[in-house]
C-alpha cells in the first residue's frame, strides 16, 4: 500500500464502524513546528453524537504534551502491511526525531484541525479534545471526532491488534452480517 | 464449545493481552438478587498495576443499575461461536429476564466479587470499581481487574469485533510476533 491513498468523507458518528473493533492506532500531533506520531493501543468509543473516544496517552510520549498544548490530534488506522511502522514508531521517542521522514510516511493537511493526517493509513479521525478531566489521574483525554477520512475500498482493510509482549493479531476480512436479528432501533 | 471450560488463574496485571485487541465483551453483574448480562463493545485497558479498565455502559441497560449497587461486575470474554447468543444479549433487556437461563448459560461464582462468571466464555476478569467520577457524564465506570480466569487453550480463540449495523469482524489466530524488534522495556 506505498501508493498515496484516496480518501473521501465518512459521516463522524460512525467512527465506530473503524475504532470499536479495537485496532491499534497512529496518532498524530502538532504544536506550533513539533509534529508526532504515537503508536496507541488503548482506547474506546464513547459516543456517536458528538462522536467521542476516550484515548489513554501515557505522558512518557511526545504527543502527550502536544496535545495537551494544541487540544488537537488525529486518529489514524493503519492497515496490517504497516506493521514494521507501527512497531518502529513505538519503540521510537518523538522529541528529536521528525517520524513522518523517519518512517517514510506522508503528512497531509487536515481540514479542521492543525495536526497532520497520515496518508498511507487507510482512515483518518480529525479530533479536538473535549474533556481534559481525567488527564491528570489516567492520561486519558476525551477526543471529539470533528471530521472523517476512510478510503474508499477495501470497506475492512486487515488491521492490527496488539495482544502484548510484542506479538499482534490481525483482524482480516471476514465479516459476519447478524443485522437481521437486531432490533431495529439497535442498528446503530 | 458446549462444553464446561476449565479455566486457571491468569495475572491481572497482563489482562490487555485478551482485552486490548477490542473484542465484544459479555459483562455479568449481580445486586442482591437479580443478575444480568449485557453485551459491551466499549471498553478501554487504562493501566497495567493497578490492573484497570474503562467500561461505558449505557444508563439504559440493566447493569448500569446493578453496578452502581453492587460496585462490582465480570468482564467475560466470548469466542465468536457464541455470536448467537452475544445478538440475542445485545436485543434483550434484564430487569425481567434471566439471561442465563433464557440463553442456555452456565452461571458461576467468581473467587472475589459476587458477580458470576459466565463458564462459556474463554476468559473472565472478575471487577470492582475504582472510579465513578466519569459515570454522571460518560456513563464511563473506571474498574480494577481483582482475578482473572484464562482457558487452557487454546491461546487465541476467535474472537468477535463489533463494527455497528449488525455486523462483526473475526479475529482469528493468526499471530505476528516482531517481538524482535521492541526495546526490552517495551515488552510488557
Amino acid at each position: 500500500m506505498s501508493q498515496r491513498l484516496h480518501k473521501t468523507a465518512f459521516p463522524v458518528s460512525k467512527a465506530r464502524k473503524y475504532l470499536e473493533p479495537g485496532p491499534v492506532l497512529l496518532l498524530s500531533s502538532q504544536f506550533e513546528a513539533h509534529s508526532d506520531i504515537m503508536t496507541l493501543g488503548w482506547h474506546t468509543v464513547l459516543e456517536f453524537s458528538p462522536s467521542l473516544v476516550g484515548c489513554m496517552i501515557s505522558s512518557m510520549n511526545h504527543s502527550h504534551a502536544l496535545i495537551r498544548d494544541s487540544g488537537q490530534c488525529v486518529l489514524n488506522v493503519p492497515s496490517a502491511d504497516l506493521i514494521d511502522k507501527v512497531v518502529a514508531i513505538g519503540n521510537s521517542h518523538g522529541d528529536k526525531l521528525d517520524k513522518f521522514d523517519a518512517f517514510g510516511l506522508t503528512a497531509e493537511p487536515a481540514s479542521v484541525v492543525n495536526a497532520p493526517l497520515i496518508n498511507e493509513c487507510f482512515a483518518s479521525f480529525e479530533c479536538q479534545l473535549y474533556d481534559d478531566s481525567m488527564v491528570d489521574n489516567y492520561n486519558l483525554f476525551i477526543f471529539e471526532i470533528v471530521k472523517a477520512h476512510v478510503a474508499d475500498e477495501p470497506e475492512f482493510p486487515p488491521t492490527l491488534h496488539y495482544t502484548g509482549e510484542g506479538r499482534f493479531t490481525i483482524m482480516g476480512d471476514r465479516v459476519l452480517d447478524r443485522s437481521g436479528q437486531f432490533k431495529p432501533e439497535m442498528l446503530i
